[in-house]
């Protein structure tokens, strides 16, 4: 058997290397780094994660991750509340918020129907919104789902249960390249893709 | 001002930026993972940073990375007590280990002597050695700092301080990597591999 390293630093190599795009090697070089932090800082990485996890929930009204339930742009008054803005993730609120360009509200699905995954309708957030959309003064619902084969049978699907209510239902444009992450597409696309919407 | 998510994920994301090669985006991406993971497996990694910094310190003789002190290297009765051999980082003999050729004795320096950088002698382990091999059986010591500058400097400054002494101080050799291409080996390496040949 080859040499290793103590238990408790083998447990932080194998709990690091359990993140998403973290292999061993990374991981033994992140947890040489955490043991040379003084130690206020390492207890301050540890005190973020259980701080993140245990503060940070969904918001009730739209899935958007938030401290206080209503989330802040649920609950801002400010905002146009006729419009509705449907993504996969929180991310993707971050990433529309950041054009400045939309000033409605979101709904965030968590996730996309895939079948391949064994991910159905009713495994994501969409139930929630077509209960949200009911006695509202909602009239138009722009789904930013991501322009994947996923995302675009989710759209699909959505278009078809929101349009019997008669609530103007759109999608953003494909200014965005196909196949590409809402997430890491730069401002000034994201903003033509919301401007070239149309009607499904 | 953009779009800010709530102050614990935010915080979570600055933490996890301040790890070496992580940049903002990827932060983002890992703290998302995080408050995705279940409750107990997101506990277990803050836990185990913790952990790891609470019970991991550095072996009294040799300054290996180590939970009882002295570490098991050293305490370990059958290994070669008169070889010791010197690496810069705790990795290091890890690596070494992983050879399963090397019998001895180790002893980490944490660092190497880097003006640029204002490390002289005394901010590195290496003064304990010197103390170390007083009264000692050792009969030699093998210099395996890095084939770098700094790691050269490290190697000929403690061969000076151990010579008078009248152990053997030896260097790792330097040469072409197993599976490497004479073609693609820098003009340095090539010479050192020269310098360093062996009768067949």
């Amino acid at each position: 058997m080859s040499y290793r390293f103590p238990g408790p630093f083998e447990n932080l190599v194998k709990q690091l290397s359990g993140l998403p795009g973290i292999g061993g090697k990374t991981a033994q070089r992140l947890a040489f780094y955490i043991l040379s932090m003084p130690d206020d800082k390492a207890s301050q990485l540890a005190g973020a994660i259980t701080d993140a996890k245990s503060k940070m929930k969904y918001c009730s009204v739209c899935g958007n991750l938030t401290e206080s339930d209503p989330c802040s742009i649920c609950s801002d008054e400010s905002r146009d509340r006729t419009t509705i803005c449907v993504v996969e993730q929180a991310r993707d609120v971050a990433a529309l918020e950041r054009t400045r360009e939309y000033n409605g509200l979101y709904h965030v699905l968590h996730g996309a129907i895939s079948p391949m995954d064994g991910i159905g309708p009713d495994d994501i957030n969409l139930k929630q919104l077509i209960i949200r959309l009911q006695n509202s003064d909602v009239k138009e619902v722009i789904l930013a789902t991501n322009p994947t084969i996923e995302g675009e049978a989710t759209a699909m699907y959505a278009a078809r249960l929101i349009k019997p209510s008669g609530i103007r239902v759109t999608r953003i444009a494909h200014g965005i390249p196909v196949g590409g992450d809402l997430e890491y597409t730069d401002e000034v696309t994201l903003s033509k893709a919301m401007d070239g919407r149309r009607d499904l």
